[in-house]
């Protein structure tokens, strides 16, 4: 099982994108966690792209056609979405491996929640399916530790492990209702 | 007086653009709007960049600085605003001279509520003013008009001098306030 991590910013100290990497340590076994670090080298949206993608935008593509689910970790730039997540999910309208795709949301800052209600009103406009027990909120902004720290911490690892379990129960059941529709006989 | 605009898609036949366009050419002579061509060579936001800007970065803000007013005109993709002007407006959060600006937002999908909506809490926030007499519906989607038919059309055309009017009046009444305030004895 393939989940691909997204952050929606491109700071090197970003704790969305710590949060992210805590969780690719705290991956069990049989889920294979990775995150997409390119997506501040997408070009900015352009319906007349679409005829000939950018080669960053296929990789991108690729990478999300390739995953079970997507983890997005977000912070909230003036009461909005940061252009930098909005313009990865304007590459992704209309794209159609994206649609029924399962989604996650984390919230690292649970008293922001412009950006989060945003995400997740575009994320369902473009027909994910986002996993509610999957979309954690873990109050990390003011906190300062980093991805180490995170993964030492009982109570923030817990809650990235119940997000991990969430997420893949999620899977399962997709994969369930596919056998059953489609038995082999 | 100088008016910029600013527009959210960068499609070539984007509804949004023509409508700048449609407005540069109805502005009256004491008015000059100009538009912001170059959202779409601005990199994607990242703080870590703000300690030594990019060219892109610096010529967009000192367009901005020398703009009494900015005219925003967005469309909506998948329930909100398009990646590229958050990426625009994500540059221009902590830039002193974009606090106070008059800004007014133009609606050329008046059905379409969410990306307005976003646009406008993120402005708010921002601390821009908006000028509501300047920040018009205009009902262009579907409608199948160049700039050159808007400026033709009497109804479209009145709606666009509609709003570069309130707009002056905006600067002007500020400038008096500046005047009451310091008066000159």
């Amino acid at each position: 099982m393939n989940i691909l991590g997204l952050s929606g910013s491109l700071r090197a100290a970003s704790i969305n994108s710590m949060l992210l990497r805590a969780t690719v340590r705290l991956a069990p076994k049989d889920i294979n966690v990775s995150i997409f670090n390119r997506l501040g080298e997408l070009p900015l949206f352009n319906p007349d792209l679409e005829a000939s993608l950018p080669a960053n935008v296929v990789n991108f593509h690729r990478a999300v056609a390739d995953a079970d689910a997507l983890l997005f970790a977000s912070p909230e730039y003036a009461h909005g979405v940061t252009g930098t997540i909005k313009n990865a999910l304007d590459w992704l309208v209309g794209f159609e491996p994206f649609a029924c795709k399962f989604v996650a949301v984390l919230n690292a800052s649970p008293r922001a929640h412009h950006a989060d209600d945003a995400l997740r009103e575009t994320l369902r406009t473009m027909a994910a399916v986002i996993v509610e027990p999957a979309s954690i909120s873990i109050p990390l902004l003011g906190v300062d530790l980093d991805e180490s720290a995170m993964v030492a911490t009982p109570s923030i690892a817990g809650a990235i492990r119940e997000s991990l379990r969430a997420m893949r129960n999620a899977v399962a059941s997709r994969q369930g209702s596919f056998t059953a529709e489609f038995p082999i006989r």
